[in-house]
């Protein structure tokens, strides 16, 4: 059985206490690591900070080589790290295969963003008190990064945290999720090769009392979290001086317009709504169609939903797999069950067999239901009418999240409207708000987050203006 | 009778050619001026580029400072202003009024601008041998410009010289309309009470022979010119080693889709077509409307038309007034003519009493009858039907010119295609291509010019960059 | 005696806890105005919400119009205004008048930005995953604010808050501080004359009971606090949700080079350590000399320091006058007396009388005495040798605050060292740390504060961006 | 004996017309290539013409995959490429192989600018006629690029025409110098095995009569020349409509001021003086140095000379070879010749044999000089004295060029003073003006040319605004 060390300060060590982790599909243990405790982190941050002015003083041009080769041996070992990707997480190997190409290219990003961090030359001279004065303003790290990064895109979601961290000159320490460490700890590997200054990058598999200190401790100057919102709140209110970034989730809605190209609503609704079993922070949850076209988007949908291929995550023809866990396929069956008891219909699925669920159509739902009113992170959406544009995007901000949403529509002034009108972070046209590319700005509000990520909105976090005024 | 003195290098001056103004719609003489010899124009470059290191070495404050207060008087003048312009001009006075207003507005953007001035802080160390290295771009005066204005704009389009000229320290000597030359010789009085240091303006109407000084003269940096595309290429052969900005006419188009809304559609239409006689380089000249509405459109718009009120200039209810001079008005009448004698209708109007030309509809028009091909500057329109975008796009693509275009429409996938195709400078969605905002970046392809004017676009072709490399 | 009004949701209101208003210098009370309580912060804060769609939906030109409005009234009324400053805050009447001005100068820059929120436009199509997708990035108000200004620049400092809220849509509560609560209430008469809806901006003298709900409670959606290291850091804490902006204090070094110009540095040096008693945020604190210049630098500024005239803060002739109370100026002659005790000497002043305190030169100090480690806010400098710049780099650096730091040089080499080491928000080049024009960024690192100001950087803060991907 | 065919519309071609390429050094014969006719070149033409579609609807992503393959396999060829450029050219293969490097570091640049084109996203809302309306502003390829490369920089002069044409989607047609073509069309092999659509580049060495058609044909809309000064200027008044870009000479100044750094100084002023014979834009033609380092500067100066190694380019420690041909030798040696009969000294070398000139210090010159006033493009130099900086700058403006000047100095003020003062594109601190990276903007004010290339600023050439209004 594999056995992956933890990557610690620039060296790859063992602990004394191993992480067994498990395959969600087939049930069994597959590959062994271990978690840090107080001591690996110290050494981590002790080793992280001393690296402090050799990072600031690296050229723009070391650090897009370190960039750069990363992506590439990211791309150059592309199956091999997919497969990793899928055994950890029962990831299909095809969405595996794209989030391995997403890495490479947010590294590819970050390298380039690396040689345009933000600099501003201004003219001072505004009033007489400015004469002659001008001030340049650049940007220097923020000092010692903390990554929390979730299961559901072990590798990309952890690089969104890394890549800007070394485009900016920050040390990270960055904590995969337990039950997927793997991929970040392959990464490890890749970063080690490089010339990048060891002890820069840690990859820590924590438990949670342990990873806490990444929130509590001042010596970290951001802590940047993607995951579930209550968590994620409750670590801004114990992160004392330091920066919060937080990436949480949401029930992102869509929604079908009169004018829509049905087919196409369909063939992307079935991905937003089923890849990766809906564990997904983009995930679309929640359908308000026009009840126009109501019967036949349901139609096209269910049919096109009947025919995903439920399998082993490692066979290429594979469209969905297991849940990442059995507590997590029994609570997304309570919330049907919850929501069928509230007077919703099931339209399609709604059964779970250990750790699978179906995927799960419903309609009839109220906006109590947890279905509705709750992120799922599981393979059920929610199918509903409306009459007029102003109902759905009601029905749409009448949520505590607001990550993205998606419209399917061709008219000028009903997407200007939605565009001024939802409370989200993003609006995808003729999309699904799963859609994401990786330097695009990203993230919600209201509940579903605080700040942006994108590489180069991610930067941004990681840096503090300096001006120097002459 | 008023009589009005030249603004030479600082100096209210009386040259030996005396000008004679006239008031178009009365034919009457109502105000004389002088034309400036070779000698006037001498003695203001002379005096413009002693003032080289005085202008440069100005705080954006002191400019500032100058340039809103000219916008404030102004807005303080705009009666008595618009009753010059209207005059000189025979533009209606509501029009007069709104181009008083929008001259105001280009001041103080221009004063806004002059505090942000391009300025870049780039990192060099992309590679081994800029390590170490930073680069920042400062923008300088390029030095003497050249400014000629039309007569159908005569204050605006002169200010969208002479406000970035001062924006950016650049001494301006402006050529005004012969025809026209009172309202900017009235700005010349608001420009001379402010700090601005004397000789940095002159406002010299000149004949064309003088005039030609300012392309051929080495000692401008800069032509910038607004007027008619045959004088304006001819300039750019002969301009020598300066720069050439040219803004130059066209024929501009509009498309009206069935998604149109009509009533706007007319409304707007009348306006673009037929305010100030359609001597306007962005006058709506050529519809093309889909065959689905064309009646309707055909309909409400002759309707629309027809109610315009013909009048003295002077009189507040006055759409349409006289043209700029009886050959002008001759010459759209020919071209009326000649457009029947190959076969188009005309649906309304199309007659000439003196300098008077009534607003004219013309159909079943061809690309080769001038009313189509080129520039009519008079109150003509035509309009024609088509079947598909992609015709209605190739229709307007179909001409040497290719300022604005506006197109009526509520769907996005139409507006994006005729966006990504139509070959112009610019595309007004739901308006006509007669719209302008002072600051938006305004100018032509093809034959109707060369670079952009908009106040922060237009100050770019008057700066030089220059890089410091440390 | 004159009675203020608060300005509640729109309102001029009386409450049932009246607040005395004391001239520091004369020691009496001469106005009087209110607390507000909990109904009147609940009242502003609903009215303030309902205005969310009202205030999104203006215009560029309308909010301008509001803020330059306000500009020219308070242009118009800058005696007064600075009288009443004066009054409350006992700063001398030369400095009350550049606040007031550079008050007027703030709403200017806030108008312009109004224009220039931030927009981007981007491509999306960097894989194939985007080809054919553009990204529109907008931004959104974030919603109600809430502003929290000290007493030392009580109008200035109020308005970096209150003109960046209009100008980007947000309402605002603004809670200025009890000892000075004037000059912002004055201001409210201003606004409440403009266009702006009411309830866009409330004033609100709390207690600081009262006043933590605008941490605390959850509808407020950005906390913006100008004031003391020890509360802000503790707002953060408390914040929820909410976004946190501090703009804290420190004890700003200077650093003497021998390249200095010796005159030009004293003279800014006075004004630096001195001006309103030295509370101010960015008060010369701590002074590096090299010990070339050490002697001749002392000699000079010591000559400077006591030609200031103490007196009456309303007569134009003094430069400095009573602190802002008798427990403050106890605090400052306590800590003189810590480091005296501790071996410290002083060279000039050091004696209180009530609550005006001598302007103080103290040397041979150390880092652990208050009058180094801590933000004096009060009119004591002390002045120390160096040998290496490294030595004075270090010096500045050891020190748990961060805001902005002086240096008289006209060595390239030895200001890029500077540049790239000092860990403070601005470094000022033949300046004092206290220089501060308000359109740059500004704000400090370590334990100075959090985020930046100075219009257009707090305005970012103000904003949420969504962006529309098509 | 190596035959090398053009690239005409994207086929290997030969024409009737051979073209012998000379090696300098050797003065043998070592490959032959052709010249294109004017039927090659319409050809070429139509084929580009024809892409304009296709080009324009690459996605970046496309577009940058071109690039960095080419960028990829000029890295993997690079001493092959060398040694191809150093034979046709005489450069010293040690520089030879730098230009390669910048050369694939151009199309890095370039295809890493492809994704970030100018895009704007404005409000037009600043006056009541933009209410509700916003602008986008997205570049279009402003169509067919004629390109004109010149010898000394064979590879990297052209790749700055021809990478931003792809990376902005315009065909290009680019003319080598006829006695260095080969590198070129090494490159086209390169390009061929990309996906760029055939004939969207064509590499077609030229006799001036038809390359000619480059400059007056009007289906090129952008002329980009590289080259003498003569030719250039001449060139932009034939040009007609399209737009033109002159990269010229001149006659590059270095100041040596008294806080110099000496030995880096000389070090980096051998290289900028004497480098493959000072046939470079940018060669440090004039050398003015404070009268107090004079003596000292020139006797290092001489010593590091005189170490130079002469010898066969193709050796790597060979320093300086042959110049281009013995044309220009002569030429050299008579500009030296003349220099001296008016009274100049030479320090240093100063003889001619055959296509070689040795190294030349002179000094004692005068501005009327030939050394002085114009392009040397040989290994020469000038060094003078000078006493205060006003007047160092004095003589570096004291000519029609203005392309770079460098200044060796540790005095802010100094710095400052240059910066406001010289008349130039840029200034270089501590380094002589030859430096250049490929992505900082370069080019020359007076009569060293029109624009700036540096990709980035090279493709906003290529680019045409469009504005869509909504």
């Amino acid at each position: 059985m594999k056995q992956y060390k933890l990557y610690v300060g620039g060296n790859f060590a063992e602990t004394s206490t191993p992480l067994e982790v498990i395959n969600p599909y087939t049930q069994k243990t597959f590959a062994t690591t271990f978690l840090a405790g107080e001591k690996e982190l110290e050494y981590a941050i002790e080793k992280a900070i001393a690296l402090r002015s050799e990072l600031i003083s690296m050229s723009s041009y070391e650090r897009y080589e370190i960039l750069m080769q990363i992506a590439n041996e990211i791309k150059a070992n592309r199956s091999y790290l997919a497969e990793v990707l899928c055994e950890e997480s029962a990831k299909p190997i095809k969405y595996a295969l794209i989030e391995i190409e997403r890495a490479a290219q947010t590294f590819i990003i970050a390298a380039e963003e690396t040689k345009r961090l933000p600099k501003e030359y201004i003219s001072l001279d505004w009033t007489d008190a400015g004469k002659g004065k001008e001030g340049l303003v650049k940007h220097f790290p923020v000092g010692l990064v903390a990554g929390i990064a979730p299961f559901n895109f072990p590798l990309n979601l952890a690089v969104h945290k890394i890549a800007p961290a070394i485009a900016t000159g920050c040390p990270i320490i960055l904590k995969p999720a337990s039950s997927t460490p793997l991929s970040t700890l392959e990464l490890a590997k890749i970063i080690d090769k490089t010339n990048l200054p060891k002890g820069a990058v840690s990859i820590l598999p924590m438990n949670r009392m342990i990873g806490n200190k990444l929130v509590t401790d001042g010596r970290f100057k951001l802590i940047s979290f993607t995951g579930s919102p209550e968590v994620g709140w409750e670590m801004k209110k114990n992160a004392g001086k330091k920066r919060v970034v937080l990436e949480l989730g949401g029930n992102a809605a869509v929604i079908v317009t009169p004018s829509a190209n049905i087919d196409l609503a369909v063939q992307k609704s079935v991905v937003g709504g089923f890849a990766y079993s809906g564990q997904v922070c983009i995930h679309a949850q929640r359908f308000y169609v026009h009840e126009s076209v109501f019967e036949m988007f349901c139609t096209v949908f269910m049919d096109a939903t009947k025919k995903l291929k439920f399998g082993n995550p490692l066979e290429g023809s594979t469209d969905i797999s297991s849940m990442i866990d059995e507590e997590n396929a029994k609570r997304v069956e309570l919330w049907i069950k919850e929501a069928v008891g509230k007077g919703a219909k099931v339209l399609l699925g709604g059964k779970r067999d250990g750790v699978n669920v179906e995927p799960t159509i419903i309609t009839g739902s109220s906006k109590d239901m947890k279905v509705c009113a709750e992120e799922i992170f599981g393979p059920v959406v929610v199918l509903e009418k409306y009459e007029k544009i102003e109902e759905a995007v009601e029905f749409v901000n009448d949520s505590k999240f607001g990550l993205q949403a998606g419209i399917f529509s061709d008219v000028l002034s009903e997407i200007d409207f939605v565009f001024s009108r939802l409370e989200v972070g993003g609006i995808i046209v003729n999309d699904v708000p799963t859609f994401r590319v990786d330097h695009m700005p990203y993230g919600g509000v209201k509940d579903s987050g605080l700040g942006r990520e994108g590489v180069k909105y991610a930067m941004l976090d990681m840096l503090e203006p300096k001006i120097l005024v002459k």
